[in-house]
């Protein structure tokens, strides 16, 4: 970066919290958009989605020469402004060929094709970073997945001329009654379905009932391909994933070195000659970096820094800096609870201190815990008339905790606040109802309450000690997967708008109980007789991107997803086999593969790391404090 | 072991080579009983079966007091000596039970339930001890899976009373036109048939088409449940396979290294004041263990060995000896072929020179392998006219290839065999084909001979240097996937037994095209309109032990496992769920994954360790001997 006085005042703006979260605003509202465009969940004018998504774009012009004005010379070097800027201009270039083709040629089924690009923002802002990381990473794994990959399809291409040469001119028939093995591209698109399992046994079951041998060459079929290159794919992924984190965690550190390196030397002074930061300048910086810290907070974090006690920062310390700034601190105050400033002498009465200390005790806990068993217990029964009971009686509880820890340390626990709205929204959402009879039949509102309460099992599940450990790493891997959900995203909505712009409109649900003849076999007479519309995949359908994504979702998980394309190849042409095959090698092959790969490794490292260093560190500091 | 003569002897008899082979032959013909018993592939009286059992552990009764009779005092102290024991007496008195049942109440359905435990001869005996370590490894590595089961099935138990609660009262059906969600027992089947992805999206489709937002629950079930456990599982299995792994070979390391020392230290000789080991007792040592090494391989062993080249083996010197032993070592002679000893002056003219020349050319290679991708191009566009060219022209390269290399080193190579087999075969085949021309429209034979060509390709795949590393790591591995599927067959032989005495003669195939009423439906006017019929998968039940084994694949599968378990349903009870929920569960879940987090691990070491540390320094030593 340029350190010119007027580039870092353009700096300091840019990194604006209010600039950076209108940047995150930006990109959000350009993505719902997808939600308002044609096929839309909630339709909007046309005028109306492309003016905002104008709007968003000037917001992400001037952010990006924003950006430009106080970079250093390398920026066109960097891919990611590179893209930003490409995909800028063809999404401005679109929305102008598209305004003039809707008014010119309405009639001619005008194409957004620039949206696909939309989560490319996501991605290649600067502020994406975490996003970035993974699909640099991915990027990175591809060329050892690639041999791998290449191995497994001309294992498929040759079981394919097998499976042809052997069945071929038996002439059986597959259970809809078409050719079993008709040509080279039939067989090679039911073997690769074979080894995403989805038409297992199916496929087998024509060549088995005409020999039961047959039986022999789809299961060394299933053994090679779906249970040795699989596994072998899944360990050439975890391989190269694991050498590439380490290498970007081995760059992360040195730069961050280096950048602390350069912040100290600005910073230095001499003293006795040694070059150390003093504390007063500490002060100073610690303040600029943040004033949310009390004073006492940043002379402890001073205190644990310097381990040689001369309240002066040498470079070696200076360097522990970051990692320290990672460990929250909160400060507890002891402060007496409002029932204890409001009425002393009562709550300081006998009979309350015996209260206070039976709602403390762990039998109160364990007696609620039990209680929370017995209500679900009453719940899965369908024992409806103890509802009133279970409700006054965990409302006690609530009450009771409040008035012995007080609001402020109730409240600080998440599962207190858990209870409390679960707990007081069911007993209104109960008494309304009581009150006004006629609900009962569409009480749906109450229904989630009741099933809310129920994940307060979960509380107890993760307060045995042995399940703990487990809980911990999975709540501590969460951040890093939800990572993982952006990527997904990525794809999905790539794919969800072209799937609208190809597939929408040409299957619709409607009631299967319909009488009118146009709205039989998912309102397309194509699907007549097609297991897509027997099995009533109807919904399932490019209509809007929310019904989009359930479908892509749907694929993901695998199974039917080639009854699914079935049915889109029945509607449109087998070429539509090529979408649903991407998306597959894309999202379920490369991409989950990947995401098992980090979890493993995550939940590996989770595991054997108890406590991190640095918050021992504090600890032990804080006690030598007294 | 006691080390008196006599035990010497019996030890020695015990371990004779015939001795271990009467013992394999006698397990796997135990085990092939399955196929001819009642209900039997091949169908034999029951009084030849029995006394084949019978014979079968007369000889086991023998071999297992054999072995007791020199072992030391422990010997009943080892799990494995007491299983055998058990399983033996438990199945005699099976067999005498069943003697008298047969006789005395045939109608009352005679049940053999001991077959059950004929795979644990495999495991038990000493024999079997690779498999043995895989199910240590298997039962060390449950404990710490357990936790993360239990989670799993109470995050399902909970999500299914959700289920229960939302979707209950909405009074939806399924496709086959059940009631939705009915009550809790089915709520948690069908979401335990979700995790395994077989019932989706149809589980989903009702609810969906009822209200859109229902998909979210089924959405947060996958993510959670299948996702995130199932991956927090494998995560679990590898950490817990590794640790064991790990720890299983420092103790097969330790063990070596005693047993070497105290042989060390029987055959020690004093030499100039330091303990060694002669050349002369080496060579007597080394004619003991085999007598297949030539002098010069004995002498060439104790060179490596030797580090100091004295000749004599100090005790550093000798622990290195088993790990030499495992590297094969051939002996390479100059010798003439036969060609050039039948006719010196032909084999060595000119003519011939040239011919040889060419033979040994890469480019003779490059074009035959051209050759065999032009030849499955032509297979694959079913262009059968080009067969005969091709067969001559194969015939030719094998036949070249002989006279150049000759008879000796042509058939060296596993890939030449291959070659010579399957298109002198095809020859042949084609030539009869050609003389009786009635046969062509049954040549099977013909056909998979044609296939095997096409596995040609493979061979060159594997001489292609990128996929190289990849196909050599598979084959590595190999065999200890060999071990792994040595313990999934135990679990599919205990598996197949009971459900052929549960299930057999329930379901059973015929033609679909059947106008018999009573061969409707598999036979059973149970599966009247089930999915199970609909779909054609009477093939699929325990009418014989292979049968049941292809049944159990597709359980392993998981596809459409629901509705193969549902078929089975309608034929008995609800109950017979519990048989094939708890066969996914071990075989699926756990073994399967171990499977996975064992093929990860030995991918990983493969990959890493080039060539062994002992076959470099033979290498080494034989480079210095010239």
């Amino acid at each position: 970066f340029k350190t010119d006085p007027a580039s870092v005042r353009a700096y300091r703006l840019y990194n604006h919290r209010a600039m950076r979260w209108g940047l995150y605003f930006a990109i959000l509202l350009n993505l719902c958009l997808g939600l308002f465009e044609k096929p839309a969940t909630w339709p909007l004018p046309i005028w109306a989605t492309i003016s905002v998504e104008g709007l968003v774009h000037a917001f992400y012009i001037f952010r990006f020469f924003h950006g430009k004005h106080f970079a250093k010379p390398g920026f066109w070097k960097d891919t990611k402004h590179v893209v930003v800027l490409v995909t800028i201009i063809l999404t401005c270039l679109d929305m102008i060929i598209y305004i003039f083709w809707i008014n010119l040629a309405p009639y001619a089924h005008p194409v957004r094709w620039s949206r696909a690009l939309r989560p490319l923002y996501m991605i290649n802002f600067a502020e994406g970073r975490q996003i970035r990381r993974a699909f640099r990473n991915i990027r990175r794994t591809l060329p050892g997945i690639l041999n791998v990959l290449v191995l497994f399809f001309c294992s498929v291409l040759l079981f394919a001329l097998m499976g042809l040469k052997i069945f071929q001119k038996r002439k059986l028939k597959n259970l809809d009654g078409s050719p079993y093995f008709e040509d080279y591209w039939e067989s090679i698109w039911a073997l690769y379905v074979l080894v995403t399992t989805a038409n297992d046994p199916d496929i087998m079951m024509p060549a088995y009932d005409n020999d039961n041998w047959s039986a022999l060459f789809f299961v060394v079929y299933l053994l090679i391909n779906l249970y040795i290159f699989m596994s072998i794919l899944l360990a050439v992924i975890y391989n190269n994933y694991k050498k590439h984190l380490k290498n970007e965690v081995r760059m992360a550190v040195i730069s961050k070195r280096k950048k602390l390196f350069q912040a100290f030397e600005i910073l230095k002074v001499q003293k006795d000659g040694k070059e150390v930061l003093t504390e007063e300048r500490w002060s100073l910086l610690m303040k600029a970096i943040s004033n949310k810290r009390s004073g006492a907070q940043i002379e402890l974090l001073l205190h644990v820094l310097d381990e040689d006690g001369d309240n002066c920062l040498l470079r070696t310390e200076f360097l522990n800096l970051v990692d320290l700034l990672n460990v929250p601190l909160t400060e507890v105050h002891d402060r007496k609870t409002l029932f204890e400033k409001m009425c002393p002498s009562l709550y300081l009465s006998r009979v309350s201190e015996v209260v206070k200390m039976c709602v403390k005790h762990r039998f109160f806990r364990y007696f609620f815990d039990f209680m929370i068993v017995v209500n679900a217990v009453f719940i899965g029964l369908s024992l409806d008339d103890a509802e009133w009971f279970f409700l006054v009686l965990f409302a006690m509880e609530i009450l009771l905790k409040m008035y012995a820890y007080g609001f402020r340390q109730f409240f600080s626990l998440f599962w207190n606040w858990f209870d409390f709205l679960v707990i007081f929204s069911a007993l209104i959402a109960t008494i309304i109802e009581a009150l006004l009879q006629e609900w009962q039949d569409e009480s749906n509102t109450l229904d989630i309450l009741l099933v809310l309460r129920v994940l307060r099992l979960i509380k107890i599940i993760g307060s045995i000690d042995r399940f703990k450990v487990i809980v911990m790493t999975i709540l501590n891997i969460g951040p890093s997967i939800i990572t993982y959900g952006g990527v997904i995203f990525v794809f999905y909505y790539i794919f969800a708008i072209i799937g609208m712009e190809v597939f929408s409109g040409l299957v619709a649900y409607y009631p299967y109980d319909t009488k009118n003849q146009s709205q039989l076999f998912c309102g397309n007479p194509a699907l007549n007789g097609s297991e897509f519309a027997r099995e009533r995949y109807c919904s399932n359908n490019f209509s809007n991107i929310l019904r989009s994504f359930v479908l892509l979702f749907e694929l993901t998980v695998v199974n039917q997803w080639h009854v699914l394309t079935s049915g889109f190849v029945l509607v449109t042409s087998k070429a539509a086999r090529i979408y649903f095959f991407t998306f597959h090698l894309i999202c379920v092959v490369i991409i989950l593969n990947i995401f098992t790969a980090f979890v493993l490794e995550a939940f590996i490292l989770e595991y054997s790391l108890s406590k991190g260093k640095f918050e021992h560190r504090i600890e032990q500091k804080i006690k030598e404090m007294g």
